[in-house]
C-alpha cells in the first residue's frame, strides 16, 4: 500500500549524518545518526550508513515498504548525484548517488545541498506550502540558500543555485573558506556574528558580559543580547543589516512571496529579523515594497533537516 | 492559415512608442513609430497607437490574421497588465491591458517591461534558444534584466522580478531615479558611464579628448575609448567592473548558462565585455567558475525591441 511508503531523509554533515524514515504527510517514523568521520574515507561512511539505516528500518512498527533516498550534503550537485569538493568533508569529488545505488539498487537516489533540501521541506512540509516564489536562508555555521520559482526548486544550469551566501558584501572583507573575501556568510551566519561581535569589544571598553570570554561563541551572544547586553545586541543588529541589504538583492532578481529564516541563528527571533527586515525594506526598490515577508521556518523542528531530504523524493513522486 | 498569423508588438518608451507585425519566425512585415507624448494622457497615445497600428496592418502586402498583441513598458506589470508609476512616463498607475482590449477586443493582450520582453526575444528569436537558464541584461538610459529559469520568465511574485538595476553597488553613493542611493544602473548604463568618465576628468588633469565638451555623451565616451583615450577606457572599465561584480550575485542566485548584454551600452563590444567577465570571474563562488558566459545578444539588430514584445505572444501560443 502507497500509504505505508517511506523515504530514507540522509543529512550528512561535517561532523555527524543524520537519517531517518520520513512518510508523504512529513511524519518521521524513526530517526538516528552516525559520526561522519570526514577523515576517513566516504565509502567507509557510506558502508556504515548502510548498515544504521538497515538497522533502524528493522525497528520501526508495522509494514513498509522504501519509496526512495533523499540526500543533504555541502555541494551537493542535483544533476550528478555528487558531492563536489566540499570544505568541511574534504573528500573531493565523490559519486554518492552511485555509492548509494550500490546498497540501494533500484530506488530512486537524488542529491542536494542541505540549503535546497530546506526549501524544499518548506515548500512540501512548512510554511512554504502553497507558496510559488520563496527563499530559504540556512542560518548556521555558514549561510545557505534555496530559491523556489513558480513552485519549483530552482538548480540553475550548474546545479549550484542558491548560493547567496557567497555573494561579496565588502570587498577585500572577512576571508571566506571558499577563497573569497567578504562573502555574506562571513557576517550573516553564528560564525560571522561571533566574530562581528569580537570586532566590537577589540573596538571598544564599554562594560559587555561577553568579555568574561576570550572567544565569545555565538550562543554566548545570543545570551547577552537576551539579557540586554549592548554589544551583544549591536552585534544582532549588524548581522541583519548586512542580510536584509543583500536579501533586498535576492528579491530584485526572483521577486519572492516570503523569504524564511532556518536554522540556529534563526532561533534568534527577533533580534535577527526585526533588523534583517528593517534593511531589507530601505534597501528595497519601491515596486516590491509590500510584496514580500521575512519569517521563521515553518518546518517542524524535530527532524526538520531529515523533512527536507525526505521531501527531495517525494516532490519527484508528487510531479 | 496559422502561418499568416501575426502579432503585433508594441514598446512603449519615454520619447517614441515603436510597434511592428512580426511573425513566428521572429521575421517582421512592418514597423514603424509614434510620439508617446507622454506629458498628455495615456489614454491619448493609446488611441493614436491604434490608428497607426490599423493604417500600418492595411499596408501589409497577403493576408494575415491578428493573433495578440505583446505589450513592453516601463514598469510593465504582467499579472496586472499595468504600467505602474513609470518614472519616465508621469502617467501613474495605467489599465494598459483594458485600454488596449477596448480597440482589440478579444485578442490575446499581455505585458510586461522591456528586460523581460529582451529576455522573451532571446529565448524565441535570439541565442537563448535551447538554453533553460540564462539572464540578459539590457544597457540603455538605465539597466534592466531578465531572468529565465528552467526554460520560463521569471515574474515572481509581484510580477516585476528581474530589477537587478536597482540593487545597490554602493552605500549612499548616486542618487538614482526610483529614490535609492548607489543603484547599479546608476553606474552600469549609459547614463551611468557618462557620469563615470565626467568624475574621472574632475578628479585628474590627464589629457583627454572628452575635455573637449563640458558634459561628455556616453556615445562621446565610446568614441574616445575606441580611440585609445585613457579616461574614456578607465570609464568603461569601471562601468564592466561594477557590472561583473553584481552578475557574480546574480549567478550565484540562479546559475544561469549565459548572461546576454543587450541595448545601446553592449554595442560597444570588448570595452565593456571585457571588464565585465573580468570582474565576474574574480567575485564567482568556485562551483561556478567555468559555468556561464557573458556574451552580447543574438537577437536580430532590427526591431530587436519589438520581437521582443511579439515574444511574449508567441511564447503563450507555444505553451
Amino acid at each position: 500500500m502507497a500509504d505505508m511508503d517511506l523515504v530514507l531523509g540522509v543529512d550528512i554533515g561535517g561532523t555527524s549524518t543524520k537519517f531517518g524514515y520520513i512518510d508523504r504527510s512529513g511524519r518521521c517514523l524513526g530517526a538516528s545518526a552516525i559520526p561522519t568521520q570526514a577523515d576517513q574515507t566516504p565509502e567507509a561512511c557510506f558502508l556504515r550508513l548502510h548498515e544504521a539505516a538497515r538497522a533502524l528500518w528493522a525497528t520501526l512498527p508495522g509494514a513498509h515498504r522504501l519509496a526512495g533516498i533523499g540526500v543533504g550534503a555541502p555541494n551537493g550537485n542535483y544533476y550528478r548525484g555528487t558531492i563536489e569538493d566540499a570544505p568541511n568533508l574534504n573528500w573531493g569529488m565523490v559519486d554518492l548517488r552511485g555509492a548509494l545505488s550500490g546498497y540501494w539498487g533500484g530506488l530512486p537516489i537524488a542529491v542536494t545541498n542541505d540549503a535546497n533540501a530546506a526549501a524544499l521541506g518548506e515548500l512540501l512540509f512548512g510554511s512554504g506550502r502553497g507558496l510559488r516564489d520563496f527563499i530559504v536562508i540556512t542560518l548556521g555555521t555558514g549561510l545557505g540558500t534555496g530559491v523556489v520559482v513558480n513552485g519549483e526548486l530552482v538548480y540553475g544550469h550548474s546545479g549550484f543555485a542558491g548560493e547567496l551566501g557567497h555573494c561579496i558584501v565588502e570587498y577585500g572583507g572577512r576571508p571566506c573558506g571558499c577563497g573569497l573575501r567578504g562573502c555574506l556568510e562571513t557576517y550573516a551566519s553564528a560564525t560571522g556574528l561571533a566574530c562581528t561581535a569580537r570586532e566590537l569589544l577589540a573596538a571598544s571598553s564599554a562594560p559587555s558580559a561577553l568579555r568574561e570570554s576570550a572567544e565569545p561563541s555565538a550562543l554566548a551572544v545570543f545570551a547577552a543580547a537576551q539579557a540586554g547586553d549592548p554589544i551583544a545586541r549591536e552585534a544582532f543588529r549588524r548581522t541583519g543589516t548586512t542580510l536584509g541589504r543583500k536579501l533586498a538583492d535576492a528579491v530584485a532578481l526572483t521577486s519572492p512571496e516570503a523569504i524564511f529564516l532556518f536554522g540556529g541563528l534563526a532561533k534568534a527571533g527577533e533580534l535577527i529579523l526585526e533588523p534583517t527586515r528593517k534593511a531589507l525594506d530601505e534597501n528595497l526598490f519601491h515596486v516590491f515594497r509590500g510584496t514580500v515577508q521575512v519569517l521563521p521556518s515553518g518546518v517542524p523542528e524535530d527532524h526538520a533537516a531529515l523533512l527536507g531530504t525526505a521531501a527531495l523524493i517525494w516532490k519527484e513522486l508528487k510531479s
